[in-house]
This record gives structure tokens, C-alpha cells and sequence, in this order.
């Protein structure tokens, strides 16, 4: 007779073949799908959630958790940690009815699939009852979830993706961020200098062959992931087939690499996980804001560095053939880090995205309360966008239609955005300490100390601590301070 | 309170979206997923395919469909016909153990990965262990459902492609078939003129615009499918999203347009399946029988014909920039309706592929008889090739390890290319006596009448009917006749 822990395992196995599957169909829909498969895609993304939502809510599976932390015991570290997030993902889902996670699916789908046509025709009034209809079902989900956990249903849809954080901590360091942000912002735009004019183009083929020659020096395997396009990169399927995307403007050849490199960052992040682990809870990623720390870590704190300009700059002038003073790393250096108020999210620079976020998440928790309806929306959208980046928005396409996430139900993801941007600060301070020569290293293209370290460091622990905090502690001391991002952000942008 | 047949077209609608799910993920292993993903993708479809298996299987399927079997009074045509194709596949599912189904998946991913490398090392010792696991459980498989259905192992295997046919059928079609193939074969290389050489190069992107330019002569819409490249052309997806695959070579343009015209016409077979029934047994192509008859009644009977090379010389001409004798209607004619013996069967003409396929019907049946073991495979073929097509093969790479359809598991599967091809000879007919001056507009490039005619006649009928043989009587007034395709073979290659 196996133990009930090896019993767990073997489910939890098939969940996540099944969650892979998932993840494989959602690339799919984003980097290959037809417009017209999309209704189909969906139901067939709707059966696989309630499938997986129906394997784990089985009573087996409580009698199962029930016996085995009854008889931990024997269990080493790494399987006590695995089923700390075996019953954190029954919890989750036992909270809810698999009605209730086939609708929000659905209705997801059905937002998403309306939001592409009315975004691009700036028509809020088309969308807004699709909307409304996502938010129904969150405030749904979230209130049985809250309910079961004994939180706030703010904390219960955090809890999805930065397991341990609540919105307290949210708030402790948001208020911090918006205290200071809007005045070093000032600062950073009165002395800062124009960048310098880069009229040339570069052919799509050109930028995705330097993507991947720089996804390559990271380290990152195409035997075990492919560079797609799509619309809005992003990094998905699985740790042992890893698909990143992109998008190519041949006006602004920074505009694909920079995005390629933030998801190579996520894409060695799943690439490092503990391959003993690959198919159980407490082999996947710690949460999201770890998982944007290691792709910011990268794109932000790397690779819009000084030394990384040094290497990239000559590596532009030979593969793609431009020269002039945009293209030094002096003048790359002011492009990839000029920063602005600007409307739209994913073109934020880092000093300007908290603000971004902070709008985003104090609209979101105010949906959820019920203080804000989704008709609404579009005022609440420009007297904020007003008051914390001091910018008047002029459409809806590009204010509150600008993200797919509230489209597809993700409310409670947007804080680990900057969570994830103090945590690489914080990550990368400490790497440095730890490796000497590290800039050196980078001037020359030579990623490996730092990989290496990151690999032991953050990416082979999975979910082996309970939380984020524990992670950041054992990696660097101390837990999630945001004073290291603040620093970061005064010596790149103040001082000198 | 639901029905029994109401609650039964839930259960299979979900089970349509599951396999649906494990179809993209089909596709994508061939087209898309980076060699290191293969691992992770086996148990992904192992996973889908055993949950699609206990899905079937439940206790609750099988007093449904005594349920509603009992009360098919209310049902209308359409509804029995589904509630017949809910029953055949309940009967093949529940005939099997799970564990079974699982290991057979897991085994034929194994033994495709294998011989991808073994293939092309031509190494069949090292693939021989691996081929043999699967032929044992093939072997088990077949001697379950021949219990279960009363009938031969072969005929069980056979049904999961082709219902309703069995080898007495498959013998009477071949063994005429290989009565006067070889001497018409003889005759056909006595008299045919060598076709004139081609010298010109094409680039793959013009192949490509070509082959979608033709794709959309005949009907197919891009906004519910892609064309990609694999290494085996094929068709995949779902019917609201067909995956088309083929292959670039640039010195032998021909040798794409040709297979991907031969996957239009899979494709439009699944596009024209009853939208009303989509997700429904009802709602899928006949059989792979009929399947094989819409590629081929393009691929063979259309765009081998004169007409439709008058149609293609001109857009080669103009888009590819190619002239001279090998390029005109006739030169045309003479390379795509060479006949040759040859050893690859995806390469064969028409006239000898039945035979390639004849040899693997005898040895595929041999093997699972315990006739022929799978370690004496390549011996046997040389001797079957030698005897059938007269040739001398020179090494198991372009011999017994040359196609994918056994590694995967898949026997019983290529008799329905023969069928298919004799089906199609006999569709063609049925749409030219139904369609005068068919042959104009064809080398017009309009295939708007014969697409109308094969959607109402073939593809908007689904599951409709209960056999190949009841649809091939609706839409050409007689069951499968194979005296047809031998008037096609002498009309084309003997006559004038």
C-alpha cells in the first residue's frame, strides 16, 4: 500500500500534466491562434480548468492531505514543504464551486475575445458589460475564497499569486513608493537630457536574430523553448518547454530586445527549477512577484546598466549595421533609460511603473469593495491617472483598455509587478556582494556567475519556504525591503 | 429534470473539448514544440488521453445510454444517429483498462522519440525494443475490444478508423487490387515519357504564398486555421481551428503545393463538418476512409488533372518566375502523373502507392497475428517490397522505419489510404456527372461548385450515416467500388 503522500503525488502529478496542457493551449492563443478558433479555444480552456478544479476538490484528496500530515514524520524537507502546497492548493480550490471556475473561464474568454475589437475602436460602452460580468464573478469567487481563509477578499485573490502577502503589506510599501515616487520623478525630469534622435530601422529578421543571440548568452536552451510574437510578450508553457514572446517594430529595435530579454529572465526562472520537482506544488515558482523579480532582475537592473550597454553596444553596430551616437553605449544608455509620464504601462520606464501599478491597484480593491462599478471605470481611470502621474488621458484605449488582465479575471496580480521591481533590486545588491567582478563579467557578455547564482540562489528552490519573504531572507538576508529599490532608483537616475 | 440523451450530449461535449485540447497539443508536438519539450508533452497526452478514457468509462455513460436507448422515440434523426455514435465509442473505451490506455499513449511517445534519432541513423536495433512494447500492447488492446465486440483483433483495430469495415472487405478490395496493379504498372512505365527536368530553384516563401494562394482558391478561411511546417504533412486542430502542415524543399516546389492542397482537402472536410454538431460524435468526419477520399479527390483527382494544371502554369509562371517545357500544362502534367517504383510511400504516385500500402496491411496484420515478430520486420519488408513493387531496399531507414504510423501505435490505419484513394475516384465521379463543365471552372481556379457540391454531399454529413459504405451510396448511388479507381488509374496512364 503506498503512503498517502505518494498517493498525493501521483495526483498532483496528473494536475499538473493537466495545468501544462493548459499552459501549452494559452501560448497557443496568444502566438498562434486564428481569431476564429477563439470560442473554441475557450471552451476547451474551460473544460481542462474545471477538469483540474474537479481532481483536486475530490474527497480522496482530503482524506489523503488529512492522513499525510498526520504522519509527517518521515518526510524529508522538500516533501513537508510539498504538502504545505498541496493543501494550500486544495484550500484554493475547495473554496469554490467548479461552477462558479467554469463561468469565470468563460466569461473570461468572452471579455478577452470582445476587449481585442472594442480596444482597438476605443469602445468602452461594448465592453463594459463583459466587464462587468468578469467582476461579478471575481467578487464572487473572492468572497468564498475569503470566507474559507478567514481574510479579506482582496487578500484571498493576492493569495493566488504571492501566497503569504496580504494588503497590508501592499499598502505599507505602496505608501512609501507614492510618498516619494511623484518628487524623485521631478528631479529625474528636470535634469534629465533628451536622448539622442535613432531614426534607423532594423528588419524584424535582424532584432529576433540579436533576441536570440542574447537569449542564448543568458543561458536560455532553445532545445527546451522557443521566441514567438505576439501582441503583448509574455512567457508561457512549461519549465521543460519554456515559450517566450516578443513583438518586432523595425522603428524601434530596443522595443523587441528589451521585451525578449525580460521574458528570458522569467523563462530561466522556469528553466531552473528543481527538475526532481517538475510535476509537484513545491516545484513551481515561488509566486509572481518572484517571478517578475527575476525578469526585471534581468531586464531593468542588468540590462539597462552601464556594463550591459557596453557589451550590447558593439554587438548592435556589427549584427545590425547602425552607428551614430543613439547607438554607443553613452546614447543607449540615455534612451534605455529615459524616463517620462506616459500613458501606457508596458512602456513605463522603472521610475514612473509603480505609479502605474499603485492607480491599478487602488481601482482594483475599490471594484472588489463594491466603491467602484465598471461603468465607472473610465473616470476613475483619469482622475487618478491625473493625480499620480500628472497626465491627462485621452481615450479609454489607452487608459483603462489598456491591460488584458481585469479582461481575463486577473484582479490581485498588478502589486506584484513592483513587489517583483523592489524584490530584484534587493536580489541584485545581492548578487554583486556575492560575486565580485559581476559588471566585468557583463561588459564581456559572460552571464554565467550570475545565472549560476541565480540558479542556486532563487531558481532551483521552487517552493521549498513558505513565502516570499523566507526566500528573499535565505537568498539575501533580509526580507522585502524597499529601500533598495529607492536607492536603486536615486543612484541611477540622481546621481553623478 | 434533463433527459438521459440531453445529459449524455453534456457528458460528450466535455469529452469533445478535451480531445480537442489533446488535438492542439498534437499539432503543436509536430509543428511547434522545441525537441527537449517531447518528455513533458508524452505525459501531458497520456494524462488527456487517460482522463478522455475514465470520462467515457463512467458507470453513469452506460445507464444514459440504456436510458435513452430505450426512449429514442422524441429523437430525431440526427439525435439517433449521435445517440449510435455515443454507443460506439462508449463500446471501444469501456472495453479497455485505463491503465492500458495510458501505457499505450506513453509507449508510443517513447517509441516516436526514439525513432526520430533511430531513423535517421538508420539504427533499428536500437528502435526494435521499443516497437516491440508497443506491438505487445497494440496486441493487448485489439484482443480486448475483439472480445468485447465479437470480433477479429484486426477488425477491432480496424473499426477505431473505419466503423463498419473489416479485413473481408479490405482482402476483396486488395487482393483485386494487387491482381492488376502490377501488370497495369508495367504497361504504365512501358509507354510513359521521362518527364522534363526542372532546374529551377523556388524560394520557400514563394512556395509558401503559392500554397496558401491555392489554399484559398479552394475555399479555405485563415481566420479558422494556419498552414506551418512539419516534417510529415498533415492535418490537425479542431474543426474551428484546422492546423495544415507541409514542408518546404527549395528545389522541388512541387513537392509543397502538392501536399499542402492534399491537407486542403482534409481541412475543408473538417471546416464543412455540421456546425450544429460540432462538439457532438455525430458531428465528426465518417471515417479516415472518407477522410483520405476528400484529400485525395483533391490532391489526385484535381490537381493532377489537365485542367487544373492549365490553372497552376500560369500562377507559377507569375508568381514564381519559372518557364520553359518543365513548367507549361503539359510539362507539368508529365512530373506530377510520373509513375515510378519507388521506395517512400509519402513520395509514391498513385498508381503504386496501393501497393506500399498493400505491404504494410500484410505485414501490420502478420504482426499482430504473433505471424511476424517486430525484431524480423526488416527482412520481411525487403522481401514484401521486392515481391509487390520489385524493388531492392537498401536500408531500414528508407524501408520498415520510414513511416510514423506504427511507432504511434497506429495499425489498422493504412488500409484507409487505399480505400480512401478508391472512394475519391469514385466521389469525383459522383460531382462531375453532377456538376457539367466542372472541368472549366476548374481551370478557371474556381472550385466554388465542386466545394458546394462535396460540403452538402460529404462534409456537412457528418456521422450522419452509419457506415462509409451508406455514404458513398447517398452521395454517389452506390457503396465503395474499386472498379472506379481502376478506370481512373487506365484512363489517366493508359488511355490516348
Amino acid at each position: 500500500m503506498k503512503s498517502a503522500y505518494i498517493q498525493l503525488c501521483g495526483r498532483f502529478a496528473r494536475l499538473a500534466n493537466l495545468n501544462g496542457a493548459a499552459a501549452m493551449l494559452h501560448w497557443d492563443a496568444a502566438a498562434m491562434m486564428p481569431s476564429g478558433g477563439a470560442a473554441a479555444r475557450a471552451e476547451q480552456e474551460a473544460t481542462l480548468s474545471l477538469l483540474a478544479h474537479e481532481m483536486l476538490c475530490q474527497d480522496e484528496v482530503a482524506d489523503l492531505l488529512h492522513q499525510a500530515e498526520t504522519a509527517m514524520d518521515h518526510l524529508g524537507l522538500w516533501e513537508r514543504a510539498n504538502l504545505r502546497e498541496m493543501r494550500r492548493k486544495y484550500a484554493h480550490a475547495s473554496a469554490l464551486p467548479g461552477t462558479l471556475v467554469a463561468a469565470l473561464s468563460r466569461a473570461g474568454s468572452a471579455c478577452e475575445r470582445v476587449w481585442r475589437t472594442a480596444r482597438a475602436n476605443d469602445d468602452f460602452a461594448t465592453l463594459c458589460p463583459y466587464l462587468e460580468e468578469v467582476v461579478a464573478l471575481v467578487r464572487e469567487t473572492a468572497a468564498a475564497q475569503a470566507e474559507a481563509f478567514g481574510c479579506s477578499s482582496y487578500d484571498a485573490l493576492l493569495s493566488q499569486y504571492e501566497p503569504g502577502m496580504s494588503a497590508v503589506d501592499i499598502d505599507r510599501n505602496f505608501d512609501v513608493l507614492a510618498g516619494y515616487l511623484p518628487d524623485l520623478l521631478d528631479r529625474v525630469l528636470a535634469r534629465q537630457v533628451a536622448p539622442p534622435a535613432a531614426p534607423e530601422r532594423l528588419e524584424a529578421a535582424i532584432q529576433e536574430g540579436l533576441s536570440r543571440h542574447l537569449l542564448e548568452a543568458l543561458g536560455f536552451d532553445f532545445n527546451h523553448g522557443r521566441l514567438d510574437v505576439s501582441l503583448h510578450p509574455f512567457t508561457g508553457g512549461v519549465a521543460d518547454d519554456v515559450r517566450l514572446t516578443t513583438r518586432y517594430d523595425e522603428a524601434d529595435p530596443l522595443g523587441s530586445l528589451y521585451p525578449a530579454l525580460h521574458e528570458g529572465g522569467h523563462g530561466m526562472y522556469e528553466r531552473g527549477l528543481p527538475p526532481a520537482w517538475r510535476l509537484q506544488p513545491v516545484g513551481q515558482a515561488m509566486g509572481m512577484a518572484m517571478h517578475e523579480s527575476q525578469s526585471l532582475l534581468i531586464e531593468m537592473q542588468v540590462c539597462r546598466g552601464d556594463a550591459f550597454l557596453r557589451y550590447l553596444a558593439p554587438l548592435l553596430r556589427d549584427r545590425g549595421g547602425v552607428s551614430g551616437p543613439a547607438w554607443d553605449a553613452e546614447g543607449l544608455a540615455r534612451r534605455v533609460r529615459h524616463v517620462a509620464r506616459s500613458l501606457i504601462r508596458v512602456e513605463a520606464d522603472e521610475v514612473t511603473y509603480p505609479l502605474h501599478i499603485i492607480h491599478r491597484y487602488r481601482l482594483e480593491r475599490a471594484m472588489l469593495a463594491g466603491d467602484l462599478e465598471v461603468a465607472d471605470l473610465p473616470t476613475a481611470w483619469r482622475m487618478g491617472m491625473a493625480q499620480l502621474l500628472g497626465i491627462a488621458v485621452p481615450n479609454d484605449r489607452d487608459g483603462c483598455m489598456q491591460d488584458i488582465h481585469w479582461m481575463d479575471g486577473a484582479f490581485g496580480y498588478f502589486p506584484t509587478y513592483t513587489l517583483g521591481a523592489m524584490a530584484a533590486a534587493q536580489v541584485y545588491r545581492a548578487a554583486e556582494a556575492a560575486l565580485p567582478g559581476l559588471s566585468g563579467d557583463i561588459v564581456q557578455g559572460n552571464f554565467g556567475r550570475l545565472m549560476k547564482w541565480l540558479g542556486q540562489m532563487v531558481h532551483s528552490q521552487g517552493r521549498l519556504h513558505a513565502s516570499t519573504d523566507d526566500l528573499l531572507c535565505a537568498a539575501t538576508g533580509r526580507p522585502l525591503d524597499g529601500t533598495i529599490f529607492r536607492q536603486h532608483l536615486e543612484k541611477r537616475y540622481l546621481a553623478g
